[in-house]
Parts: C-alpha cells; sequence; structure tokens
C-alpha cells in the first residue's frame, strides 16, 4: 500500500503567524500523499468578540448557535483555510481547502443533545475516502478545516482532533497511514514544566498508569482515547509532537 | 464538444436568504456540466462595518487594504461559498468550493496601480483549464468566490463578472460553453423604470447605440464589455438574466 500521512495542526500553531509560516516551510518539504487537517482556535473566539458575540465554551468544546456558526465558518474555511492553502501555493504546493460541505467528503451528524445542547455541532459519520484518494490521485494537498455537513446540507462545527482521527481511519483501507498530531509541545510531557521530558513511546498500560498518576489529564485525554481508537481501527502509526520537528524529532509515539 | 454553462450570480442574489435558496432550487435542477461563479457584494461591507473597518468603493471596486482582504476571504470563501456549496449539497448536489488558490485553479497578478491603488485586487491571468475539466469528470459543480491568487501565495480581492467570463473564455477550448449572467433584473432594460422592457437581442451595433442614448450605463457597461469579449474569444453564447428564471425565459441575449 502506498503510504498516506494526515497531520493535525492545532489552533495555537494556526493562529500565530510565524509558527504557521515555519509550520508551512516544513509541511511543505514532506512530500509524498499528505492530509492536512487544521484546527481555528482563539481564531473565532477573537472575531465573535470584535462582532460583539459572546464565546461559551463547555469542557473545551464551542456552543455553536446559527451566529456562532457563521462565524467559525467564515474563520475556519475562511481566513484560516485559505491562509493555508494560498501559503502552500508560495511555497510551491498544490493545496485543496475542502469543509465537509465540498465534494460532500465527510457526513456528520448534529451532536445529540444530552447534559449540553452544544448547537450545530457535529460528529463525523463517514468519509468519503474515494473522494480523498481521486485528490490525491491529482497531486493535490487537501486541507481540511474542521466546518463538517450533514447530510441535509447543515454545516456542523466539528472538532478537529475527531476529524483528523476519523479521516486517517478511513484512509486505512486504501493507504499505510500515520497520523501526526502537530500542537506547540514537544510531545507527551511526563513534566508539564518540563519541555524536553517528552515521554517517547505510550501503550495502552502505560497510558492507564500515566492516567491514573495523573500525568496525562485535560485536552490531552480526548487526543490519546483518538489516538489509540484510530490505531485499534487500522492506522498504522500515530505520533504527538509539535509542529517545528515535524521532519526529524518524532516526540512520542503511540502504539497498542 | 460537450456543453458546460458558466453562471454567475450576482451579490444581490447571494445577500438574500430567500432569494439565494430559489436561486439554488432552480440552479440545483439545470443537471450538466456547470461551474458557478458568485459575487459577494454588501455582505463584505456588513461585516466590516460590524468590525469597525470602513469600505472605500472607487467607481464600484471596493479598495482592499490588508485588512479588508481577510474580512473578503472570510465573507466571499468562507460564509457566502460555504453556504452555497451546503445548500447544494442538501439539494442533491456535489459541489466544490473554490478560490483561485485551491489546487491553483485561478493564477491572477495585482492589478498595476494608475491613478488609484486598489491594493489587493487581482486581475486574472489564466486559468487551469484541465484542473476545471477533472473537477467537472468527478461530476462535480465548482462553485469559484471571487478571490484569487497570484502565483507567490497572495490571496487578491477579483471582479466577478470578470472572473466569470475569464474561466468562460478559458474552458471554451474544451467545452461548448454557455456564459449566464444572473442579477436581479430580467436582463438588460430599455427603460430602467420597466422590470419588462428587456432587450431580447444585443449586437455590437445596438450596444454602440443603446450606450450612445444612455439607456445602457453604469455597471452594466463593464458587464457588457466583458460579454463581447467573451463571445470573441470562443464562448458561444452570453445571456444576461435574472436569477429566477434561468431554466425558462432567456432574459438578453449578446451576439457577435
Amino acid at each position: 500500500m502506498e503510504k498516506l500521512t494526515v497531520i493535525k495542526v492545532g489552533g495555537a500553531v494556526v493562529e500565530d503567524p510565524e509558527a504557521l509560516s515555519s509550520f508551512l516551510d516544513r509541511f511543505s518539504a514532506i512530500g509524498g500523499n499528505l492530509i492536512l487537517v487544521h484546527g481555528g482556535g482563539r481564531e473565532a473566539t477573537r472575531t465573535a468578540s470584535a462582532l460583539g458575540i459572546e464565546s461559551r465554551m463547555i469542557e473545551g468544546r464551542r456552543v455553536t448557535d446559527a451566529a456562532m456558526l457563521e462565524i467559525v465558518t467564515m474563520v475556519y474555511a475562511g481566513k484560516v483555510n485559505k491562509g493555508i492553502v494560498s501559503g502552500l501555493r508560495g511555497r510551491g504546493c498544490r493545496a485543496i481547502g475542502l469543509t465537509g460541505a465540498d465534494l460532500n467528503c465527510i457526513t456528520s451528524v448534529r451532536k445529540p443533545v444530552a447534559e449540553v445542547d452544544y448547537g450545530y455541532v457535529g460528529v463525523v459519520k463517514s468519509v468519503d475516502v474515494a473522494t480523498f484518494g481521486a485528490l490525491l490521485g491529482m497531486e493535490a494537498i487537501p486541507v481540511v478545516s474542521p466546518i463538517t455537513c450533514d447530510d441535509g446540507g447543515q454545516l456542523l462545527n466539528t472538532n478537529a482532533d475527531s476529524l483528523a482521527s476519523a479521516i486517517a481511519v478511513g484512509m486505512s483501507g486504501m493507504y499505510d497511514v500515520e497520523l501526526v498530531f502537530c500542537f506547540e509541545k514537544k510531545g507527551v510531557l511526563l513534566n508539564p514544566d518540563d519541555d524536553d521530558s517528552v515521554i517517547a513511546h505510550l501503550d495502552p498500560a502505560g497510558y492507564e498508569n500515566f492516567k491514573k498518576d495523573g500525568v496525562v489529564s485535560g485536552g490531552m485525554i480526548p487526543k490519546l482515547d483518538g489516538a489509540f481508537d484510530a490505531l485499534a481501527k487500522g492506522v498504522r502509526s500515530v505520533r504527538i509532537t509539535n509542529s517545528v520537528t515535524l521532519n526529524g524529532y518524532s516526540g512520542t509515539t503511540i502504539s497498542l
């Protein structure tokens, strides 16, 4: 099987022009089959605030009413996505910006209302593997923003980590897939105050211990749950690392 | 040669949710090879104003500094484009939203500074016909927003009428192309106060006379100049009409 690297780049990298430029320099040098999934992070909060709309976050997820959906669509699918796509064009790549609505490439369903109604928030139901395959066949780099779409044409705000995992899992039937989560740290840290205390390898037993000891907590838990889930569903390898060292240093490698 | 219809839908249709919905109902029923180019119009002015940024228009063209480029990218490539693409998905179509940066499909150059510096405004230099052909071959409907890109990766705000003409001309080497400008009037009017006074056919001699008499003036002149230019460069037919009657009534047919 051909290799495919699915890279998720987080909001903290995307919202800092210098960090993004440095990431794109390195990303554009990787070569081979690539899919990039980006977050948007605090850009949407800033734009909403400038427009007089308050952001409400519950457990790290954005409550998305109709006005907020318009803002995240503008910021993630407009500003951030086209900033990345044009940045890649300037670096000699051929990228294609996508939401789930484009080419009907991602189908999601609205997150069911449990204790909290998150509004227009989507959970990925399916990935159109043939469409991504066709774009890769055109030597294009799909750049996917965290806005997906249900069958009825409703846009839905979607967690970018989950989206990257779902795409990696979907493509693993067709490609030998490596999934890389790029964020602002070098990897999963043993000591959050020591940037060099990267845990090089993490397996399920180690993960359970680190969770028990509180070494791993907060937003790292859904990211790692997603990583182990992706491995169980056919992705060959998952790494968590910072963007700057994408081509060299491995960060934390997750294995079963 | 296979047929291709390139449709430009104007800002006044796009910014009115009911008019847009009615347009998409009709558009989604056309079938065959289609490319849709949309404007954005006053949406960008409203968003800019809400963000405390003043819009400056000179001869109907928007002066686009870096802050305004960010806004038109958010509004045209984000909100408007994804609204159309998701609306088409909800109507059973498979659309793909594009700026000129996506797949490097449109290359423009920054409009030279003459009396006025319009800032980040682009003039289309080339259309990647093979890329549009490949997307049509995937049975996708390209939905192009008026944001293009130069070779260096600089996004540029671009006149949507000119963009539609350039795409129609580019594609006419490969397809039998009809270009339709959809706007809020039934066609080019003999009497601007009488919506039913549509000029059914317009040739270069008639156009010159109507310009002399002042029947045709203002924003209609660049639109018609573009129409005649497109015909001279290989587009088979050009029509100017309102969106609602796209599938029946012809509006004004332009011929050489």
